[in-house]
This record gives structure tokens, sequence and C-alpha cells, in this order.
């Protein structure tokens, strides 16, 4: 189902195909799927996600900054602005309803396992061009977009149906393919349209699998309140 | 009238008045006013423009990626938003009106005037904190916004109206407002109450005054297409 | 002790004193210490350390990026040359000496806790001006620097005399005075004398805990090859 | 002569052939050459290029924090020491032979055809990866090499004849080649061999040529004081 968020995810995905398995199958994943997960694990995961957006955000605001062309600030500039001017809004409604009020939110203290994987993701962006940060923000999106689409089929309890519901819903899954065409086309730009015969193409896909370990970790975080 | 755009500005334009002076009474300003701007010019001025508008757009999304609050990150989102998705889709549209087509515009050489101007903000916003990169940002933002005041009461000719209502309209004026609060309350929160008072506080007056003089340079190369 | 690495560190170092003590007295430094540290983890922790400080010399380049004076530049530059010129080719020099080839401490797999540390302090580099760049770099450069002091008169082993001889030796010593004296020049050209009543103030202290916690979080791993 | 710097720099400068000769032709160049250069306009000259050299050394700081390789990072750690270290200092004693004190030299005003050069710099390093910041470095440092040597056989003047030499000298030649390497290995490792057939090719040839434009630009600020 991978290939709808185009062809270089395809192929970055199969090679860090391990790493890719232990994220979008992790235990955590499982739990929401069966509804095993612990409440108090969840609303711990749904904090420190709120922490990781904000800087998930800057991520994305710094591929405005690197970008060549119309298409790709365009691009970008969407993603900004749905995570900002309504996912992290959304993000203080699901905190509030759950029992988090914003005040507690905001002083959520950031875990190393979530700290780690944002500063991976904005280094790689200001240290490299546009190629080596899409390479680590795309585990992030495009995995969340897997998970749901799954979830959403596999589900055998309605517990999570709502964070089910948003990662595996229409907007959400248009978002992951408007970044697969974004990568495509960034990557046929800078390298060619063999771009995998390229010597950045071995080094991309690491920092794809750095970011898809990052995740792992993140999950697990989630697991230990 | 400038200090509905904020105390800062208010005090950032006085200590650069004369540089102020000879940005917003420039020439080719006046030349906006009476009328007595050659279309050439103008039309010159315009494909610079949007070449500037991409750099300035990227140079504000920088200031998303160094937003330390909600707040900062929301008001330059709106920003970034407002220049990517709406004004350089204006600018198209204008250009075509005036018939340059926007093959045409896209291919624009950037001129040395107009990159020094917006190298000069987005080096300003790598190297510094988010201080810098506004002090850099405002001269423009506020700098038209106090021309087109000044112009839509002031103009004599219907010749550049359009241009002149642009910058007096209410979503114009809304925004340099919006930039006035984010500027001082971003000082605020680094500086102190009294910023006035920081040792940092004169170099961002000259950071400031370094961009009005570069918008001068802007203007006097709109007068030689 | 610390008094002699300048008059902020040893503020810093006091608003953190709880991971200041867990670093500095982590059972990887009582280890090196009484010579109980197994040979496995300090050549596993050698070679990590040779990863991060690839990266810890790119952050003090990062740290002549953001000066902006003369003796901010000279001061930083000499560090990153002590880094890259000397530190790099001693450690390489320690590790063959200790069995690791170049080639195979060239091909180590830089662990989680590792990267996490080094993308932090990039990133807070990147992102803010030199302060927060060197809020960050300080608790690696004076913590070991504190520790090779105390080491050097409390060993009661000569296992690891080797390492503990070259941060108690007057070299890093006088490296440690040098970042204490830019450390106070920088907080005072940007914040005042008074830079503790700065509202950054709590925000750097809290900067430079966040990677004194990372310090601890790589003794830990270099517990656990 | 120009191959000696390296094969790439050699079809870049190939590639902006027109702007190279006006840089490297250049009426202030020549005028170095006869000795027709008014005092005035060369002491004008070493002003500006002393604060061209603090924000150039500060560019080839960013080389390093871009840096991939150890080879990389040793190249780029031993330019920043010889500019900082050593031409910094000498550009002192120069000014100060020449009557500029210390103190009058730091207050250099720096001119906007000097800002933009090497903002235009630092930001194309910031925005995107070594390659883009190496094209951007390298007519600077090469033209500089060939204008040395050209005017070491060519001079008919003794009047700028340590200027001259100090360009032609062997320690400015070796710099050079030095950089010449790093530029040629740095775009096999990002390129590939055939780095002429990527699509970056042209954008960092084009870098190149708008480096060069800003250095005509340097010189021809050089003869209006």
């Amino acid at each position: 189902m991978s290939t709808s968020y185009g062809a270089a995810f395809a192929l970055m995905r199969e090679s860090a195909s391990q790493a890719w398995r232990a994220y979008t199958r992790h235990a955590f994943v499982e739990g929401l799927k069966d509804g095993s997960l612990s409440r108090e694990a969840f609303l711990h995961y749904l904090r420190q996600d709120y922490v990781f957006l904000i800087h998930f955000s800057r991520a994305w605001a710094l591929a405005v900054v690197k970008s060549e062309t119309h298409g790709e600030m365009r691009a970008a500039v969407a993603t900004v602005n749905a995570l900002v001017a309504e996912e992290m809004q959304l993000h203080i409604g699901i905190c509030e309803a759950a029992g988090i009020s914003q005040e507690d939110l905001f002083a959520t203290t950031e875990r190393a396992e979530n700290l780690a994987y944002t500063r991976f993701v904005l280094e790689a962006g200001y240290s490299g061009d546009l190629l080596d940060l899409l390479a680590a923000l795309a585990p992030c999106v495009m995995g969340y977009g897997e998970i749901g689409q799954r979830l959403a089929s596999e589900a055998s309890s309605q517990t999570y149906a709502d964070w089910i519901g948003t990662y595996a819903g229409d907007d959400y899954q248009e978002a992951c393919k408007a970044v697969g065409i974004l990568l495509d086309n960034a990557l046929e730009r800078r390298l060619g349209k063999d771009f995998t015969t390229s010597p950045r193409w071995p080094r991309l896909c690491k920092t794809f699998e750095t970011a898809t370990e990052l995740e792992v970790g993140f999950w697990q975080m989630g697991l230990t309140p």
C-alpha cells in the first residue's frame, strides 16, 4: 500500500525494512489496535507528541527555507500551516478532552527519546539541503499514514478509534501523498531521474533509517510513562 | 502614525530616522504618488519584487524555525502563509495583467541590489536569534505599510492606485500591527521589559538601519531598469 | 574548584546541581577512578566518543560562525583547531594503541544516546545565538575538566591514568579556562553585566542542564556496550 | 594556469568566463599591476577587505560544520585557521603600516557591495550543502591566486609588490590547490565522478558566477572610496 506515497518513499522504506517493521508494528501500535494500551501510556504519549509537534513543525518550516522552487515552497508551507494552525490546535483539544489542561500540556517535560528525534531531524535539515531534511521527515509522516490505514482495517477495539481515524482519514492520507510527490520531485530536481544511482542515495536512505529507529524509540518511550 | 505598529518599531524607526526618510520618501515612492514613475520602471520593479518575495517568504519561514513560543510560531506561520499562498499568487496575477507572463516573470534575473537585501536578512536570521531576524524583516513590512498609508491620502494620480491600495488596505495594515506585536513580545521575552537598556538593543537598531538602507538601494534599482 | 572556569559556569553548574552530580559522579567515572571499569566498556566508550568528537568539533565551528567579535572568533577557532587537528588525531592513536584500527573506528555505529547529545547541541546553536550554543557546549568541556582534576587526586588505580592525565593536564585545564572566559564575555556582551537578571538566563541554564543530562545518558551508554 | 586549482574550478571558471574576465582583469587589478591605483583607493579597499575577511572566515567555519568526512573537516579547519589566526592578523599589520590604526580599522563601515558578497556566500552555505558553499567560496580564493600569479609576472611597478607577493606566494598558491582538491572531492562524493552531468551542476556554476560578479562589484567599490 505504501507505493501510493511515491516512488522514493517505497524504496527508502524497503532499504530500512527491519527498522520500518519495528516501527510500524511496535507493541505500542498493536496496543492501539486491540485497545490493550493503557490509558496512562496513551496520555503520556499524547503529551510527548505535542512537544514533538512543535519541533516537527519547525522542521517543516525549515523545509520552506530550503526550498528552491515554487512547488517546493507551496508544498512545505501547506504542511507547516496544517501542523501549526490545525494539528497543534487539534492536539490541545484532544488532550483537554482527555483531562489534560492546556497549562498542564504546555508544562510537559520533553523526554530524551523525544528530543533525540526532533533535534536529529532539525540538524539534518540545517546541515544539509532539502533532500537530507525530507529523508528525515518522511518516516514520521508516512509511517503514521501507513499505521492509520492498517489499523483502520485491522483494529479489534474502538478504544483508540479516534486516533486511528485521524491518520486513516482522507485529509491525512492526501497529506502523505503530497509529501511523497514533494520528495520524488525534490530528488529528481537535485539528483536526476535515476536518483538511486547517485552517491547520495545510500546516505539519504541511512538518514531515513535513523529517523525510523528514532520512531521506534519514541513508541518505546510511550510505553514507559 | 507609525506608533500603531508597536513600541519597538517606533523606537527603531527613530534611531534610523535619516535612512528611514530616504527609504519612505524615495523618488520612486514620490513617483508612485504623483504618477510620474515610468511604466517601464514600475514593471521592472514588480519583477524584481517577485524575486524578493521568494526570499522574503523563506526568511519568514525561518522566523517559524526560530520561534520559542506558540504565539511566535502562529504569528510567523500566518505571515508565511499570507506571503506564499496569497501575495506571491497575487503578484503573478498583477504581472500578468501588466503583460508579464508567468514564464517571463520566473526568468527574471535577480539584481545585485535585490540579492544584497534578502541575503542580508536571511543571514541575520540564520546567524542570530529571532530578534536579529525580526529587526531585519521589520523595515520592509512596516515601511510599505507606512508608505501605503501616506500615499493613500496624498496621491495626486490614479496611475498606481492599485499598488497603493494594497498596502494602505486593512489586510496589510493589520499584518503590520501583528508584526509589531510579535516584535514587541519577542523583545520582552528575550531582553525584558526595558529592552532598550540591553546591550543588544543598539545592535538590533543597527540591523534595522542596514535593512532600511538596503530598501533605499532597492528603490534606486527600481529607477534603473 | 569549578570557579576557575568562570563566573557563569559556576552559576550554571549550581543551577543544575543534581544533574551535574549525576554526570560527574557517574558509575562510569567512578569505574575510571578505581579501575573497575571493564576494558570492553572503555573501548566501546572510546569509539562512541570519537563519533561524538566529530559532531562536537562541528558545533565548535558553528561557534566561529556565530561569533560577533574578534575575541570570540579567535577563542572558538582555537578550540576547533585543537579538536580537529589534535584531539581527533590523538583519539585515533589511543584507539589504535588499544587495538581498534582506524578503519574499525571510522565504521563505528553511532548510538542513539550519542546522537541525541550532539544533535541537541548543534540544533541549539543553529536555532539560537552564540549564548545558546555555548550553554550547550559548556557541560562537556568543563565537566571533563572537573572530572579530570578530581580523578587525578582521587584515583586508586593506574588503569585509566592516561585518560585522567589528559583531562587533568595543563593544556586541557587551560582550554576550560579559556572557554569560561569566552562564556562570561559573550554573556556580558549580549545580556549585560547583570546577565543573571535577563529573562534569557533561566533558559540558558535549562539548556546547560539538558546537555548535562545528555552527558549522564552518554556515560550510561558507555556501561552498556 | 588555473587548471592547477583542480578540475571543477577550471570548468566553473570557463562557464563564467565573461564575469571571470571582468573580475580578474578589472581596472582595480590593472591599477595594482602598473601602480596607477591611488593610495586612497588601496587603503579604502584594505579596510573593506578586512571586514570582508571576518565574514569570509565565518563562511569557511560553516564549511567545517557542513563537512561529512575527516578530509573535508581538516581541509576546512586549515583554511579557517589560516584566515583567522594568520591572515586577519597580517591584515591588521599591513593596515597599521599604512597608517590605519587598529581602532580605526575596526570602525570601518561595511559598504553595501561588501555586505552583498559575504551575505550571499553565507546564505548559500546555510541554505545548501557543502557544495553550494564551496561554489560560492571558490571565486575569491582562486581568483586572488590567479591574479597574484599573473601580476607577479606582468607587474610594471613595485608600488603594490607586497600585495602581489602575498597572493603569488607559495603559501597562498598551495592553499588554492588544497581548496581545488577539496572542491573536486566534495563534488565526487556527492554527485559522482561525472558530476557535470548532475542536474545540480549548472546551479553550482550559477552560484560560482554570481559570486564572481559580486567580486567585480567589490573591485568597483574599491575604486570609489
